[in-house]
């Protein structure tokens, strides 16, 4: 069955409108105006399995309110999301992490298992309340073992504030949410990924668009294919953002162009491109005009970068209004480039770059981190390392663990932050021992901190991967990217004059990627390769910054592990 | 690959050893004796997903050490069972249940997520210790969500304390854990079982026996056939437990009879017979005597009672040494009953009475009080419901609920005792409707209770299932059993001479069945049909007593749920 036709109207959440109910009374009792505040936007989610069909082969998926994809979030900045989260799952555990808001004041409110909370347990709620503060496009998506890959994500959009403007003009919006699909089950895949030998679940059956892929020919109401609707001579604001657990993609259109003027909630400088990459953890705007022959419909395709496709391309239509959605476009889906041509995806990537006015990065950094992704075997497991270091989460959540100096938590050590100077990052590693740990990377408050992402080749021959790294709890500055191996020499060549702001970043196959950030959050932040398996096999490591400003964690995110314990026995203090 | 032959020495468990020496240094220090003293048994288990063979096709299996089933649990009466267990999964809690154990003192060790305590979170250890008071053959699974059904289970073998004797004599022993084995996933199941419309599993795969069957043909050393190995005219203790989650067995043996000696844990009348039914929860010892002709092996055979059966009857050889055991027996697997001959059924259960000596029960009870057992149908779903409640287990342990009398933890209305004069158990309810509850049948501390569980018509016309009803935290008197509505004219004809004394007892279709017990240890326990998939449908009941009595409950199996908060704001007291 085909989506309704014109469109209609985006789901309004009741409970939304129960609170501006609520809201204007208090406003007709305390005079305050309705126009230009800042609002609570308040949402309930039951989180649960449900039967689905994401392409066509029924599944079981984990869904919000019993639906799929979660539904979307919608608020201006400034506004307070307010989300109730119920867990019902059987037996699982469940955090939702609210990808590229950056929690300031809340650092209890990331939705990271074993980092800023206990994972809620099954039949319990939790309320997540959090500030945002800058307009963009968002998802969020679950943070505990992969249940990201088994469904748990919806779209997460901030319009400007009332009064305000976005700095690009548009006639309407479309949004949409990418992810890869796989009928195996999360605790096959996760189970697959700690085992010897290695077993690894192989490439998505399917690519979704807002949840919707097709995989074979029977569709139904849950797999038809996404249908985009425009008026011709209208300018569209595309909003994409990807919940990938595994791809890497790109996004071309028919015999159209579009204009990238927003990644991951900051507005860049201008660029028109044919198609555009975009990894996992990443979200960009982009300006699509509708100046093409309007008795025609266009194919919108999604192809796989980076790895070896084995996955159909995601296919949506672009419906010329009033052409029948139904149409067939007069032309075939336009060809995204090829896998591997990873020229392509450097030259779209190094044009990112930060639309005027956007704050600049301060001229020098205090610290500099180089950060070596390896791949490596620990007592016979594939993992991958980190400056040698294999992160596995602890059972206490850190930043209760950070707040009151437990002992005994985490690992203590500080983790090395600089790679050997003989490493050959072109060569699989002449040693691949690496130790698990949970180690911390302590940033000074305040500090302005240079990480050098490093990448380098995985343990066979001739094989280095994309990585997309996800910063929780900050925007940072990307400076420059370069092949190889970091040198003093390319520090003179980084971008400080129009370095773009985003929260993820990609290191290419055996290049490198410099960014800077200020450490201004109190908090403990991950920042993690943003594919679910490679986090899963330890790529990541775990940031703390002003612990000490914490004002009062909330009992209930730290009833589980050590800070349980102790909170039971008035321990912490 | 086939078993080592000769069998080799059971596994001990080293740490076992290990205690043993310390307690040997102790008592060279202290001047105990070892012989006939009560020791401690400790175990280190870890719970994880592991990749298994149960029936040669590859599954994923809940297993504890990396082994399925998990290993078994070997301690004399009177000694203390201290299992350190490690939850290994990724994102699930675990609890386990040590079935059969009456948990004197100690009712927080029941391991039964939401009544006696919270579910052990991913990573984090609790540790189990309890005293094993009764000799006999026990076993311990899963009680959280289906993850027995998941493979989550063990044999818990009780010796008689040393000095004392079995009332019967045999020259050795053989263990049987029988289970069923489905390849869908237990969170399909579960989700199926949660759905409109609802959605059936089916029959089981598999049956197995000790974790192993045969469903295809590529056999390999987990899913070869068990081979049983006995030398000619010996009598041999076979000791069987049934851990399935769904299916009702018929155990046979060709050439064969057994004579039955112990039922839960309980000594019973010797009674000799050609096949032994075996309900979900149940446990017997059955001396076997080795009197045929000893040149020939001879299959044991276990077949299907009271469902349609559209799984193949698991097999497994009993081999007379020095015969090969792949020496294929002279004569086919002996056939079990037909699946529907309830009079053998009921012929077999009948005979189950105490041994002399065995104590009785009070000669009259202080309560009765009458279970209905009815499927019915909540807001469009499929539930089984007790006196038309159908049981949903709250987020916080009753255990701490009602010691620290919490309001809003539970349903605190006092459930039906009683059946409505009218009901018809041979019709489907003219009325099914029921509400969901999680009330509590509170028990005047040491009184003697009656409970009459009253079987009926399931939804559908002439249905009415088995349900193996399975009581915590104590062994019951079994009066009797008929057909039909259970009438006051049925409380002359129960049987206060002999009932044996179990903790498991069937109640056949359209029947009822009586059982009198002694209120008499303070806990929170569970009531309810040991089919797996029946109780996650609601089909149990909550039982209470001498909650004032229960010293002090470790704070650790409170941490969930309102007792989780209550302890961190210091106000449980």
């Amino acid at each position: 069955m085909p989506p309704p036709y014109p469109p209609p109207l985006p789901q309004l959440d009741l409970s939304t409108f129960k609170l501006m109910e609520k809201k204007h009374l208090l406003c007709l009792l305390y005079a305050c105006t309705l126009s230009g505040a800042a609002m609570e936007r308040h949402y309930r989610f039951e989180v649960g399995y449900t039967y689905w069909s994401p392409d066509c082969k029924e599944n079981m998926v984990i869904g919000i309110n019993g639906r799929f994809p979660g539904p979307e979030i919608r608020a201006k900045s400034g506004d307070t999301v307010v989300v109730e989260l119920k867990n019902s799952l059987p037996t699982e555990g469940v955090v939702i992490h609210w990808h590229g808001i950056r929690q300031f004041g809340t650092p209890w409110a990331d939705g990271t298992a074993s980092i800023s909370q206990c994972a809620i347990n099954p039949d319990e709620t939790f309320v997540y309340r959090f500030k945002v503060d800058k307009p963009g496009t968002y998802f969020y998506h679950g943070h505990y073992g992969m249940q990201r890959a088994a469904g748990l994500y919806g779209s997460l959009i901030v319009d400007v504030a009332d009064g305000e403007k976005e700095p690009f003009q548009y006639d309407g919006e479309l949004s949409l949410l990418l992810s890869d699909w796989w009928h195996e089950s999360i605790q096959s895949q996760m189970l697959g990924l700690s085992s010897i030998p290695f077993r690894w679940v192989g490439e998505p059956q399917t690519i979704l668009i807002n949840g919707r892929g097709q995989n074979n020919c029977s569709l139904n109401s849950q797999c038809a294919p996404v249908m985009l609707h425009v008026r011709p001579k209208k300018t569209y604001r595309l909003r994409i953002a990807s919940a990938t657990s595994l791809s890497s993609l790109n996004l071309a259109i028919g015999n159209h162009k579009m204009t990238v003027v927003e990644a991951d909630g900051n507005y860049v400088k201008p660029v028109t491109v044919n198609d555009v990459d975009i990894y996992s953890g990443e979200s960009y705007s982009v300006l699509l005009k509708t100046n093409q022959n309007a008795s025609s419909n266009y194919w919108l395709s999604i192809g796989i970068r980076g790895r070896l496709p084995q996955t159909q391309p995601a296919l949506a239509i672009l419906n010329y209004i009033p052409n029948l959605p139904s149409k067939l476009p007069f032309d075939r889906p336009p060809k995204t480039p090829k896998w591997n041509d990873y020229l392509h995806s450097k030259q779209f990537t190094y044009k990112i770059l930060a639309k005027n006015g956007i704050p600049k990065p301060p001229a020098n950094s205090n610290t500099q981190i180089t950060l070596l992704n390896t791949q490596s075997k620990i007592d016979g497991y594939i993992k991958w390392s980190i400056n040698n270091i294999s992160l596995v989460l602890p059972s206490t959540p850190y930043i209760g663990s950070m707040k009151y100096g437990l002992k005994n938590a985490f690992h203590s050590e500080k983790p090395p932050e600089n790679i050997p100077d003989d490493y050959d990052v072109m060569r699989p590693p002449v040693n691949p021992n690496a130790t698990i740990g949970s180690n911390i990377y302590k940033l000074e408050f305040n500090a302005t901190i240079d990480v050098i992402l490093q990448n380098a080749n995985a343990l066979a021959e001739n094989v280095s991967e994309i990585h997309p790294w996800h910063l929780h709890g900050h925007d940072f500055w990307i400076l420059g990217y370069g092949d190889g191996k970091f040198t003093e020499n390319d520090l003179a060549n980084l971008n400080l004059r129009n370095p773009p702001l985003r929260n993820t970043v990609v290191i290419f196959p055996y290049g490198w990627t410099a960014i800077r950030f200020l450490a201004n959050n109190p908090g403990v932040w991950a920042f993690h390769c943003h594919i679910e398996p490679h986090l899963h096999m330890g790529m990541g490591i775990i940031l703390a910054e002003g612990v000490e400003f914490i004002s009062k964690i909330p009992n209930e995110v730290l009833r589980c592990g050590i800070t349980g314990q102790k909170l039971i026995s008035n321990q912490l203090h």
